[in-house]
């Protein structure tokens, strides 16, 4: 088994779409731009989701590491 | 890839407008005066708002970094 | 552009009225007596507010900084 | 303007009537006998209050700091 | 003023009646038969009350502190 | 008095059957096989309960010490 | 009795399928690829469930350790 992290998901997603649950049911969908060790993210050509449905479109979004649920890369 | 980190974010934003969403469904709009290391913040001209409408301006403001949710610049 | 802190807004407030607003729709209002770096704040003449509206008198009144949403200071 | 800092309330409140709200609108009110730096807080003769009527009498009590809310000496 | 500290109140109530509320509307009734410093506690002859009801006899429970609201040794 | 101290309660529990009540209404039962200073509990044979009913057959279960509201061992 | 330690669950889970209890009733189910000190995890071919039900395939997610209540591998 290769010694694998689990940062490296952020990393390998770098400019590519990620979908982001947040604590309080906000989800946001668009490329991930950056992260730091607190998994603090910034979204670009960020989106709003609630319920699955559209909200808003965002833009650049910074997203505080301590209200993230999980990251998922689009495949 | 250039090297980039979370918080360039809001030093971009710096005297622009963000949207900053806060724990608790509490939205908050505004100028960014300043942030430091806690994702503290201090929005001028800052409005609250209420499910997307206007609650009430608030002028000055100091946001405590960890009921932040997301900061997002105005495009 | 000057270099700003978050904590000044704190301490250009002092002996001023201020909104503070906390954790679970509870909102305080009063003069700014002192705070320190936990966002710890002393509020004299305080009144405590529900939905806007006054709920009571606390007079002088110790506010924990982790409940707190934001302050903002009265214009 | 004196240098004050906000545990001064407490230590000036030391034996004197106080009001305690916790998170979660549960309400203490009683006689502060101690606290410490966590804002762990002891009141005695205590009586629990719901909603502003009288719950309970608690007699000694010791409060956990970190769900204290605010602490507001009596006049 | 004697100088007293709030753990005092623990040290006083080993092996006595104690009622502990929990965050989440759980309260604990029993003998207190250790506690640390992170205040986690152990209560013998636990029972757990819901709305001031016996719901359940635990015997020996251990509670984690940072989900203690507050203890009160009976009196 | 003895010296006691309250991850003892876990240390005499170990491969006995144990009650685990967790943040969010949840209740594992099961065997202890390990805890460590953070209060992480693996369990074996465990159950998850919701409401006092057996709600699904977890097998081995890690559960988060941060998550613990009380541990409970079986008479 | 040989010494046990919680992470040894993560780790013989490596490469199987677990079960992920989050907080705020999220459950996902999937292949534990790889996991931190910080119960940071990586799950594959992760499905993301609502009350027991299949709601979306994730793909890869990256679960934040402190969103976790329990870490449970098949049998």
């Amino acid at each position: 088994m290769t010694e694998k992290r689990p940062f490296d998901v952020l990393n390998n997603a770098l400019n590519k779409n990620v979908l982001v649950k947040l604590k309080g049911d906000v989800e946001i969908r668009g490329l991930l731009a950056s992260f730091d060790v607190h998994m603090n993210l910034v979204i670009e050509e960020g989106e709003e989701l609630k319920a699955g449905e559209l909200k808003r479109k965002l833009g650049t979004v910074l997203l505080r590491g301590d209200t993230v649920v999980f990251v998922s890369p689009a495949e």
